[in-house]
């Protein structure tokens, strides 16, 4: 997961422009223009500071690393998803809906990752899978309704080219005590 | 995973026409005669309900959605798979051996979503990549002989083609509390 | 992943021909004299005994079984890693240092693997995705510190081809009760 690569406390991506410098300037892209209509920019991708990099291109396949729900470079809540509501537990717990809106957030992340090598959000042809890891109490199963926050998002924006493969599974614990962490294979040209 | 793509109650192969019409109608391949020479046919996928779809072509590949061993358009059993047989838990358990049988229900179910997109199964060169989750007891250890009941039926079905680089790890949980969960890329020609 | 496909006990790398003897013969690679002077060597990979193999090649990928640390054929550790030194667990438990190293052992196992499948490890271009599982204490959240073991293996033995995209998870338990498994795409020429 990029742990060592979240936004930059505070960052916004106001310029268009990823901390590489990969990016192209100039105008926004269709995808990020439907971004900016559900309220949401792309973060920075800070520079990696371990061998492994936010997103590798292969061929015509973008592989982003695993994406946790980073806001302005900071997880907003921890602990691990469940549908239990007597809140007897001695943990922290995220509820399935707030979960939800978290695993959007990773997809934004995604994204971000995806332009911090294409450039150009609109290059993308093809998302063609998702895999979403959801930190789970044992007894929690909702675990697709969790990561739809995230197909529906790539939905909205990037139309039938965001329609992808998916599997979701619930994990046991994720790094920083993540709620939720996506990772993803977008085709371009 | 394909939670809204299940096969739908009742359904069959018996057409070979899978729900979404691209398959080629006519005479079974021989991944199928292989199949029912097995005693089991490719179930029909359900249209997807949501951004996600049951299979994605991307170039010469095949990348499906995480497969849940749905019959008919339902599990037929749920939760974590336990070696143990002291019988005290107090939560559902599956067998090793119960769990095998499904994670070959798992990849029927992976066949069929990969026919919809490519209509003829005699067209894969090679099972790439498969990926098996097992919902596991934190004390058990034994996900490869599980996760051999999709290796052993893609080999059946397919031989040399059918011969696949794989990951099996024990997941807290999967969706629905099922028990297995396998995704799979395939190469097509 | 690879339980039926570990090195053969006692083997060695030293005649750089893994046992399917699709190696070539000759001098080592670089990137094998840059793991020599990490005082580390490539195992020999066993012939599979199930319908699954350790490498698989699709066009210009190489696609890894998930790889187990193992060691001379063996695991020299077992249990779920754990950052608590309480020691009051009744379970076996592994440090995070300790999963970190045996991280490193599955990359090693991982390059083994794919060396099996194009013979020459300088034919790789890139290491295109990692995906790291660690079985995990529910309370332990480091994931990304332990599979470090295997990013910062495959940077200094492959400098820049080496940078790969990654995702690092929890899970419940592994295979053999194995503390970490690790799985890669590489891309060769």
């Amino acid at each position: 997961m990029s742990t060592p690569a979240p936004a930059a406390p505070g960052g916004s991506a106001a310029t268009g422009t990823p901390a590489d410098g990969t990016a192209a300037a100039g105008a926004p892209s269709a995808v990020e223009q439907r971004l900016a209509e559900l309220g949401l920019t792309l973060p920075e991708v800070a520079a990696p500071v371990a061998a492994y990099v936010p997103a590798v291109i292969s061929g015509n396949h973008v592989y982003t690393s695993g994406q946790l729900p980073f806001i302005n470079g900071r997880l907003e809540a921890t602990g691990k998803v469940s549908s239990g509501t007597e809140g007897a537990s001695d943990e922290a717990t995220v509820s399935p809906e707030t979960a939800k809106r978290y695993a959007a957030v990773c997809a934004v992340n995604a994204l971000a990752a995806v332009k911090s090598v294409i450039g150009d959000l609109d290059r993308i042809t093809r998302i063609v899978k998702v895999v979403g890891f959801v930190s789970s109490d044992p007894s929690f199963t909702g675990q697709p309704g969790v990561i739809n926050g995230a197909s529906e998002l790539l939905g909205r924006v990037l139309g039938d080219a965001g329609q992808h493969a998916r599997s979701a599974v619930g994990v046991a614990v994720l790094p920083l005590d993540s709620p939720v962490e996506v990772e993803l294979i977008a085709e371009f040209a």
